[in-house]
């Protein structure tokens, strides 16, 4: 298959035919082992986060199949593994469960549809390049709702890890819930969900160096340090089986059907539509800029490029695909894609190999997971989770930035008490307010001239030379509407009872634009001015800016002049 | 009174004890011929405004009496004639028209519970100096509202002026209406309102040469020409009385009562107060906005100040007697506040006078104004809009900015398409995005140096020299969390296949912020860079941004070096 030979939209579209080409035996070996990792640390990841989002099991293992085989051919990220993530199970447990009565068969049908509408937002976003959406979920924003939805998920885990019931979408009730049931909490359910913790703990850290210790060699020894999940998975599986502990109250998972995933056709409920789309649309989002981060960062290692529009195309693939064969929403995961990287995988062909060991495991596996504890697949999610949680936002945005850090704790508190979807909506909206309000208010500064130099710099830090016929304003900021009064204002304030001044000169060095507004802001200052025989001038305006305001008539009727630079300015002016 | 006995904050919040010290003889003559003038004005506007509003006339009159008094106590504008006003009149009549029946006296109540929360809101506005909120109404969004709020008023008039029924706040409904009952148009009610019409134009513009030409001197003969609208009233009211016309189906005032205006409280039903809040809101900024850009401009010509956040507190005094006195929602006006400034007003106590004149007309000449025909209102509220009617923003934003343009467009057909309340939201909503899409898009150039200088310039656009070790990128533009991955993907875009690249500079001259979501950007450019074995560098960091920069670990963990100027980093990056 010849590159030159397949068209550009072609090609963008379906990155396969770019990497395809260069497939080969190498490629090939590498992309397998990695797959085969992938693939022991997803089949437990994938059950504990249907557990998550209120789903049977066998859900995370067909939400593992058929999207991994559409992201390998849309997505163009060649390490980014797709599958059920935590934060996106939790949100679309917290969106259907306010909707629907957990575990009835409308749960599974609503989840159906939410990854159906997620992936035809994505889709949209994708064709019409609208990927740029995502950035107003700013960083600070971004990390209070992980933090957050990551000690929601920890606290909706303690259910399973006491066998006690619980419920809730938010802090409050969780806990409430959790308090008035822990009486009855059931020990040796107890005792299998803090040993799995404890097993999973270690594989982390200790089982590596274990095995090198004990003759094993680094690579098998990485290899096998993976496979704590599954280790956990079989071992307790198989006491509870033993000992018959399903009989003494330890929750286990139950009968999985075996075979294909099914097909599923979304419903097309209007009502359930409308209530579900702001969720699809966090959720689509939320997804996105956690996995194209992930993505851009494995890519940038290699000198890789991968293209953020077109990876909604990929992920907006990998939800529909979800929605046709019984999954639920799906995105790229942070951890699992790591270790797909770090495994050697080279295109997305690995994937869709991952996806077809998962595909076996969904029809000949099922059977040996009946007597599978739920404290199991609890302690998998919250080890996964909390080795996520991340406070240093608040620190660091506390010394950098007062208004992120405000934003970041308003995130926060707005999630965990209100609830997933309300907390990431709070969140935007505050930071694009605190924004607006920031840039209202520009720095402005009077500056006089550097003595001996042509530098301009502010009155009140420097000793500089002014005169009093001239007023030099520096303003610090874009010029737009929401901050085009406060200048108005500002020089109002200043020149009225300064009687002996004549020329007021706006410096423009960091002015990038000026909108309508702040245009019309300029001529009723000029308009004042001159009532009080006071002269506007700027100086050191943007080639571009420039040139917008030579379409309309202000630099022809400015009382003043425009100046290339300030220094040029007062030259000018003085000898005036 | 001495100025200096009277403590700063008394002073700030009684704007009367700063004038009123320097009140004398020749300031009282003054204010009293301005008084009279802007009372002769007045009488006739505050009909019109109430009929406009949907409310009883009279109540247009007790809006034109104690909401004067408080804001000449707490105003700080010297020339503001308060008031009814046009469109918030219409505003008015939209909100409370879509909740209650017209005409019933839970209609009057919800006029009195709206003056009431705006004037809360305004006050509170007052206190908090929350003005700056007024800017998000930027000049595009409130011209485009202003246009088609005209055409509304207008349309809305046509009923009288035809003296048929129509009903509606949006112009499809008006208009429908309107056709529908056309057939029925009452022939004498169309000639008085048509001849209105004319005799009010030519006052406007041929009454005062005329006049002139007679013999009259210039001052009376301008005041005189102010008279348009009385003489229309009084003309109009005999005629239809002599002739009996109100048999014929003119549709008159009637009975209006007279006497002191009654004291009112403002009913506290919670729906209604949410009902009413967004709609409170609007009208407030809408009216403080208007009412402020007239009083600065009146202002600047004689060198005086106002304070936005104390005109707040008193637009919301005045708008709170309005409640308690029978009034609906006021504000500055325009035309008034202009002919109050020609006509010699020089203290708010030519407000107060106003009022006094009105009071004296509540008490004893609504008798007068029975056979008043509505149409002659009507046409006074046209002819008072019309003459404001400004298309010129559809031109000066077509060619100076397309963003305005859209917003110009969309605001005027919003509001006429869907009412006064949909339309300034929307235009507020989407000049707000319309910025934050075009910030998040910064210019971004690739500089090098212009032979011989010390000056770099864009690549594209001159002749200069670069280096091919070394990339140096010009950011126009703050850095917040909406464009930092732009950046982010800008640069990793350029730099991925340019083998030779060993240093990227970012050159800051521009860059009047960096949040946090921008900071966490540069280093995750760093760290992809420094994969690639390329360094990052930033020159001609201002100095806010730098001092926010050393309180984090940043400039430390930085793989290259800050230079105070481009050229001392070219200087250092070529030798290295």
């Amino acid at each position: 298959m010849k590159r030159l030979s397949i068209p550009a939209p072609m090609r963008r579209y379906l990155p396969i035919l770019e990497w395809g080409g260069e497939y080969n035996r190498d490629t090939f070996s590498n992309d397998l082992v990695a797959a085969v990792i992938v693939m022991i640390m997803l089949i437990p990841q994938s059950l504990a986060y249907a557990l998550l989002a209120g789903l049977p099991p066998e859900m995370g293992l067909y939400a593992s199949i058929l999207p991994l085989m559409a992201y390998a051919l849309f997505g163009t990220s060649r390490a980014l593994a797709v599958g059920p993530v935590a934060v996106v199970s939790l949100m679309t447990a917290a969106v259907i469960g306010s909707m629907v009565l957990p575990g009835s068969a409308e749960y599974a049908a609503a989840a159906i549809v939410l990854a159906f509408m997620s992936g035809l937002i994505l889709l949209v976003m994708g064709l019409f390049r609208l990927g740029f959406l995502a950035n107003f979920l700013s960083h600070p924003v971004i990390s209070g709702f992980m933090t957050a939805a990551i000690v929601l998920i920890g606290t909706s885990q303690a259910k399973h890890l006491f066998g006690i019931s619980a419920h809730g979408h938010e802090l409050i009730t969780l806990v409430k819930t959790l308090a008035l049931n822990i009486g009855k909490t059931n020990l040796i359910t107890l005792a299998i969900g803090l040993s799995a913790i404890g097993f999973l703990y270690w594989a982390r850290k200790g089982m590596k160096p274990t095995l090198q210790a004990a003759g094993v060699g680094p690579k098998l020894a990485g290899i096998l340090a993976k496979t704590g999940p599954v280790i956990v998975v079989a071992s307790t599986t198989f006491v509870t089986w033993a000992f018959g502990l399903a009989d003494h109250g330890v929750a286990i998972v139950g009968r999985l059907p075996s075979g294909l995933p099914p097909f599923t056709i979304p419903g097309f409920d209007p009502e359930i539509w409308g209530n579900l789309f702001v969720a699809a649309l966090l959720i689509s989002i939320i997804g996105f800029v956690e996995s194209v981060s992930v993505a851009q960062t494995l890519a940038a290692r290699k000198r890789q490029r991968i293209i953020p529009d077109q990876e909604l195309v990929g992920l907006g693939a990998a939800n529909i695909a979800a929605a046709i064969s019984g999954g639920f929403p799906v995105t790229g995961g942070l951890s699992r894609s790591v270790v797909n990287y770090d495994s050697g995988a080279q295109t997305p062909a690995a994937g869709a190999m991952t996806a077809i060991g998962i595909l076996f495991a969904a029809m000949y596996l099922t059977p040996l997971l009946f007597f599978l504890p739920k404290a199991t697949l609890a302690a998998i999610i919250v080890v996964a989770v909390l080795s996520l949680l991340d406070f240093s936002m608040l620190r660091k945005t506390w010394a950098y930035s007062k208004p992120d850090f405000i934003a970041v704790v308003v995130t926060i508190a707005v999630t965990l008490g209100f609830g997933v979807k309300i907390g990431v909506t709070a969140g935007v909206l505050l930071s694009i307010a605190l924004h607006l309000y920031k840039t209202s208010r520009p720095h402005i500064a009077e500056v006089g001239r550097v003595p001996g130099t042509e530098h301009f710099r502010n009155v009140l830090r420097h000793r500089v030379e002014t005169t009093p016929t001239i007023l030099t304003i520096r303003i610090d900021e874009s010029l737009y509407f929401a901050n085009a009064r406060y200048l108005e204002d500002y020089i109002l304030a200043r020149v009225v009872g300064d009687d002996a001044l004549r020329h007021v000169v706006l410096m423009c060095s960091a002015v990038n634009e000026i909108d309508m507004s702040a245009l019309e802001s300029f001529e009723t200052i000029m308009h004042r001015l001159e009532v009080l025989g006071i002269k506007l001038h700027m100086s050191e305006v943007k080639g571009p800016v420039t040139d917008r305001l030579k379409r309309t008539d202000f630099l022809r009727s400015l009382t003043g002049q425009v100046f290339l630079s300030q220094y040029q300015a007062i030259e000018a002016l003085e000898a005036d």
